[in-house]
């Protein structure tokens, strides 16, 4: 079953050649874009641009039927106007191509009956022809390991994430997102209105695609509620699954209509779906990025007693107070530390000027010296009563304080540390202006699997959806044991 | 009166000479650190560096004792340990100085009774010898225009925000956010544990200010809170003030005790006190940053009926619906646009791949060349049902798409509306990989009093916040004209 739909899958994320229909000399068009984006990326198949004017594109000659076409085509991209949509494709049954994806929009998000209708008969006509169909009204698939992007310019190391989205905008921020902030993916891809292939569909691959270990979603709706929730309780009994829920509002829907034709369920439906379902639901890009980056590096998790420390040159007071309310207002435990760290740190850090509860302001030590600095981190991160640590340095004044040297030696006590700890340790790096210092520094620490958020509240709720999680799973097991 | 009070902060913010006790040939000493600040930042009166030991620091002779400076001393830093200050001050008096600042930790904080009472014997030769105490248990002052500064190394441009923190970090943070973020500050200050001046005072300094037009304030508790109230009151009815209240939980509590002494009420009663005296609350850094930002450029409110226009070169479409929750599930409306509106657009950009709403997709627009994107935008802008105009656009997707030509083009498209629209234009730049691009951009529409967010929910949230306060007003005004 699994292996059938690994199999079933493979033409639409490795490729082995691709077409792209609507191109033409003319660089600005939409399918002479695809072009682009396709050699830009690096793809290392044959791409055949077709295009009923001929010519060529990026050194590529545009054949005027995909009949034309020479080699076997696998997959199709298509970017011309939706009336000549069902011509294309008995072209493509003859061709035997096996995915067709339409970037073309014009179907039943217009919400007409030819919109509808016109949906109706492409889905036939796959049936007949033996290919599947991703959108129309999206941008498609997004693999680095396969180099197939739809994103003109770079592309993004693999990794451990997948993600399905409903919005080809959003799935493009969610690949940009990830390059930013390290988030490497196994696959991506955007289904837009989903006639043939939905997100159910995508779903059920990225839980037994081996190289996807937590799924990521964007959705705006589905025409089956049933299938999607069963499909998401069996994802999220294997993997993480972090589900946007987008059109929440009757303005958001009204757009998401307009949008991928999805009719939408109230807010308070989808939340206790997702719950039901055992999916984290969250509530925006960044939330969903932070959620996705701190799932990607939670190998270890074992509970969410936070350990937090303050005061790497910020003057740490404010910080910590601000991590703690941040923390458990969301409902993260930040306990009291051990009485033999407690007395640990009264000897490292001082009381005059320190915080030396849990949250922890090291800020004196800055004053001591770095081994009194690093001895007083260490002391909080291995204290038993802390299931991970939560740390905020502040690069705007760290830099002109210690130079880029001291920055360094800072951050590399981090690395090893992370290294030797067996907990996760979480990265807050407020942004500022030496951005230039603070983006170098977050690559640096990501290298290291050290996720970086840029504020405490962002990292509290991201570790807090990240346990809900786990504790979810830890409960579930529970019950199949006492079964 | 107001002139009383600004005069009696002259000293303060505008000191005309400064020493810094503590101060040694040793740069790491808290002292230099002081000391070298101040000439990072230009400070252009003297410099008096004082420590026992004498020599030189950065250029400057270090006197023994601050009788020994041969000119006036305005203002004081204090870096020496808490066992020194009465000396100290006895010495300040007899030089006359006019305002005391204690970088100086180790009082009421650390929750001794020698804690307290040497905070009240310091209060008490403050009373006979003239002066004024800030802090202790703070960094002091922040006043561009003046070029006194408690951050090494640059200093912002000055402007019309002021703020008050009892948190130095936060202070720190506030600062530095308005460098990267075009916030421009009239004066800012850390007030710490606040034995004489204290929070209610620098807030009443800020209402009388000419210079300062919005306030910000980062509080952890009060000693005097019928007194704090009053004063929040009456700077909320001359302008806006937005408070971010430290120590809400427990846990932030617990950390608040021991970084500025300060008893916590509950969080629903701070909320309450809040609303009552007219300020806006906010719930963290990154909010409070964001809505002083936008009321630096809420020159012409008029409501918060938002046009949402998402599709800069994003495939918009699940941007502009997840803007659409974004602005709605916070309370801002989003209303249908004029029949008249919907015309234009629908020839303007089709159909087919749009969204015609409000949110408004311009993707369709990109393909169709500027002067019809532009005309797009402007049509939703310009619509007399709009009180403002949210914008997305996504560098990250336009860099590759346009060229940097092509980006400059559009966004002086917008510098060039916002000069004749009349209404505020919001900026939403979301994060990417092309960060560089990004940070220009940002600079340059700041510098165009267009305020530029990272995300549609931060700029729903600042948006509803900035409303909330207009919108009180108003309320209060209808009620003395109708009294």
């Amino acid at each position: 079953m699994s292996d059938d739909i690994l199999k079933q899958f493979d033409p639409v994320f490795y490729p082995k050649s691709i077409a792209v229909v609507g191109a033409s000399a003319d660089a600005m068009k939409a399918g002479s874009y695809w072009v682009q984006t396709l050699v830009s990326a690096g793809y290392r198949g044959p791409i055949y641009p077709v295009g009923s004017r001929g010519g060529s594109i990026a050194g590529l000659e545009i054949y005027r039927n995909i009949r034309d076409i020479p080699g076997e085509v696998d997959y199709v991209i298509v970017a011309i106007p939706s009336r000549s949509v069902l011509d294309l494709l008995d072209d493509c049954a003859a061709k035997s191509v096996r995915a067709v994806q339409f970037f073309t929009a014009g179907f039943s998000e217009l919400d007409t009956e030819s919109g509808r209708s016109l949906e109706e008969r492409m889905v036939e006509k796959a049936r007949w022809g033996g290919f599947r169909i991703i959108g129309p009204n999206c941008i498609g698939v997004y693999c680095p390991e396969h180099r197939v992007s739809f994103l003109m310019g770079a592309i993004g190391e693999p990794g451990c994430v997948g993600f399905v989205s409903q919005s080809g905008g959003i799935a493009g921020k969610l690949a940009t997102n990830g390059m930013a902030r390290g988030i490497g993916y196994s696959k991506g891809v955007s289904c837009g209105n989903g006639i043939d292939l939905d997100a159910s569909d995508f779903l059920e691959y990225l839980a037994a695609d081996p190289q996807t270990r937590v799924i990521g979603a964007y959705l705006e709706g589905t025409r089956d509620g049933r299938r999607l929730f069963n499909t998401m309780r069996e994802v999220s009994s294997v993997k993480p699954l972090v589900v946007w829920k987008g059109g929440r509002t009757e303005v958001g829907a009204r757009a998401a209509r307009s949008h991928t034709g999805s009719l939408a369920s109230s807010p308070s439906v989808w939340s206790a779906v997702l719950k039901q379902a055992g999916a984290v639901e969250v509530h925006g890009l960044d939330e969903l990025t932070d959620t996705l980056l701190l799932f990607q590096h939670a190998e270890h998790w074992q509970g969410a007693r936070v350990g937090v420390i303050g005061g790497l040159a910020d003057g740490g007071g404010g910080i910590s107070v601000s991590a703690g309310d941040a923390c458990t207002e969301i409902g993260l435990e930040v306990p009291p530390l051990s009485d033999q760290t407690d007395r640990a740190l009264r000897e490292l850090l001082g009381e005059v000027g320190s915080i030396l509860g849990n949250p922890v302001d090291v800020s004196q030590a800055q004053f001591r010296g770095f081994p009194a600095l690093f001895q007083a981190i260490e002391t909080v991160a291995g204290d038993a009563s802390i299931d991970f640590v939560l740390i905020q340095q502040d690069v705007d004044i760290l830099l002109p304080m210690y130079s880029r040297a001291g920055l360094e030696t800072i951050n590399d006590f981090f690395i090893e540390l992370r290294g030797r700890l067996g907990k996760p340790l979480v990265m807050v790096l407020p942004p500022g202006p030496v951005e230039q210092e603070r983006l170098r520094l977050e690559q640096k620490l990501l290298a290291a699997s050290i996720p970086v958020l840029s504020s405490v509240e962002r990292a509290a709720r991201a570790i807090f959806n990240v346990n809900t999680y786990f504790r979810r799973r830890e409960i579930e097991a529970g019950q199949r044991d006492a079964a």
